[in-house]
């Protein structure tokens, strides 16, 4: 085990302004109606509007977290942004959501920690030490995503997963007596799965000037869906074994399992490889579909405001993501 | 103070093949002969050539930095990628290094951490306190930049600075009776200037899919260096006042001054308003540039094997970042 003395103080969430249901989708890529529901599950989805941008509503996010939480901003002493995508190639994400929450001259440190769909999970496990140890006192953690901009309207199945939209949550150390703590955590990277879900293009090694109408395709978000679902199914049975033995848990000390929401097959792989119950299992993908990162503080958002998790309860917070990565971390909410 | 009992193992570098001279960049960029060795200083940088990529050098510095240290990839916990860049927009550039290190199926945890050209000082910041807590044992660092990829060469005064290069870092636990250790960090972000140093184009506000040959400009890095300049003379001062208060140190207790190599105005500027003296101040910016994140630990790698620092010395860590963000760290080495 790795206990830190860490609570989480606050969550808050935002989902922008445009709603796009199954059927839109069905009509944009020209399939038969109820494709994409019966594909994806998913129902609708938000997807960002004119004038919004991933530092916008990961500020939004970020307010709702500080009032959740009873604090301000003034109590913060780091921001950390923990998306998958960048609002800009530079500077980091973090600064952008400093600037859009009026704080542009409050000098608290921003920076970005990326870990792809995992990256809220990555980055609450790296800051919790940070926290435990009194370097920051509060650290707001954002996951903000505008996953429509790179999308693949010709590759169907992943381009009806996803959806936009912001959570964020604040830590802060565990007053004396109280239960709430991180327990442990596990992350793993195989990079033999690097390719199986990628935008090749548009950082250092095919620059975005290189782009042209006629090679959109390498600028898009690509998904190699049963390459990841064979190499997660391997991985994942050991992943989780481990997880158990080094914390000293098992599947029934969960009240609640809140796994990254990438499409119904990944979720359906989860429950049934790790031996998840339904009751356990938190399904925010209807109406929000797959926000990459900031699926996991989502569903933590949910959970929590939903009375799905109260003060005292254990949670297990799980999935993996393009790296190929696996990552689970234990709470005690 | 924040010590940490975390010692510097060992360091590795390396270069790309493309050796570019100041009088190259004066044919290139048609400016009279002489003119870019007298505003920048560097005389020659290094670029990429066919076939080399980010993860490739960011590799090459870690095998180094791995025979430095005499440890081999099995003794590493985490890899983490401290870049100003990224290879691809997903995933995470330290999966490819991983890759390219022949270690896709180790399972190490690998993710980036970016905080612009002070990543690589946020980064050892915060896995400092991993390493401290005994979480991971020892942690690989890479910043790996191919500045080259984005330059503007209409803006020909920011364009004749950068390099591109590789450089690599392990932390690992110091033992008892040793006296290496990280003493104080400290990281400030002033999103006020967060344009002052940017590429606008190529995230998800404005989509490599948007671009054209008519609109370049955004998708290419751009630097206000007056703009960072009066900011940055505005805001040091104070910073390293608290700096040396909060950690009980003063500008005659360091040995070496490792800075950001951003430009020959930038260091002029450190070494007058700190009073940093010409023997205390490390400048690589002659045969290097300004190599982005990079640019510390690559530093830090020349200080050491040059003899400029040794065991027991204290070193001082400081630069600017495009944030516009201040950091600054104490080592004894």
């Amino acid at each position: 085990m790795q206990l830190r003395r860490v609570k989480i103080l606050g969550t808050g969430k935002y989902l922008p302004g445009l709603i796009v249901t199954d059927e839109d989708l069905d009509r944009r890529m020209g399939v038969p109606d109820g494709w994409v529901s019966k594909a994806t599950g998913v129902g609708h989805r938000h997807y960002v509007s004119e004038g919004e941008t991933a530092s916008s509503m990961g500020a939004r996010a970020a307010e709702a977290a500080l009032a959740d939480a009873g604090l301000s901003f003034a109590d913060i002493g780091c921001l950390v942004c923990t998306s998958g995508t960048k609002e800009q190639p530079l500077p980091s994400t973090a600064v952008f959501i400093q600037q859009a929450m009026g704080q542009a001259e409050s000098g608290v440190p921003a920076f970005d920690i990326d870990s792809t769909c995992l990256s809220f999970l990555a980055g609450l496990d790296v800051m919790s030490y940070m926290v435990a140890a009194g370097r920051y006192k509060h650290v707001l953690l954002v996951a903000t995503e505008i996953a429509s901009a790179g999308l693949n309207w010709e590759d169907k199945e992943s381009a009806a997963l996803f959806g936009d939209g912001a959570a964020a949550v604040i830590i802060g150390p565990s007053p004396a007596g109280d239960s709430a703590q991180i327990v442990h955590t596990a992350l793993k990277t195989y990079s033999k799965g690097a390719r199986y879900s990628e935008i090749a293009g548009g950082g250092t090694r095919q620059h975005a000037q290189h782009y042209t109408n006629e090679n959109k395709r390498p600028y898009l978000f690509h998904m190699d869906g049963q390459g990841i679902f064979r190499m997660a199914s391997k991985l994942l049975p050991g992943f989780i074994q481990e997880l158990f033995e080094e914390s000293g848990t098992s599947m029934e000390d969960f009240r609640l399992v809140i796994p990254h929401q990438g499409s119904a097959m990944a979720m359906r792989l989860l429950r049934k490889k790790l031996g998840i119950t339904k009751e356990q299992f938190l399904n925010i993908t209807p109406n929000h579909g797959n926000t990459i990162a900031a699926s996991i503080p989502m569903g933590l958002h949910e959970a929590i405001h939903q009375g799905r998790i109260k003060r005292g309860e254990r949670l297990l917070l799980i999935g993996t993501a393009a790296g190929l990565s696996l990552g689970g971390m234990i709470i005690d909410y």
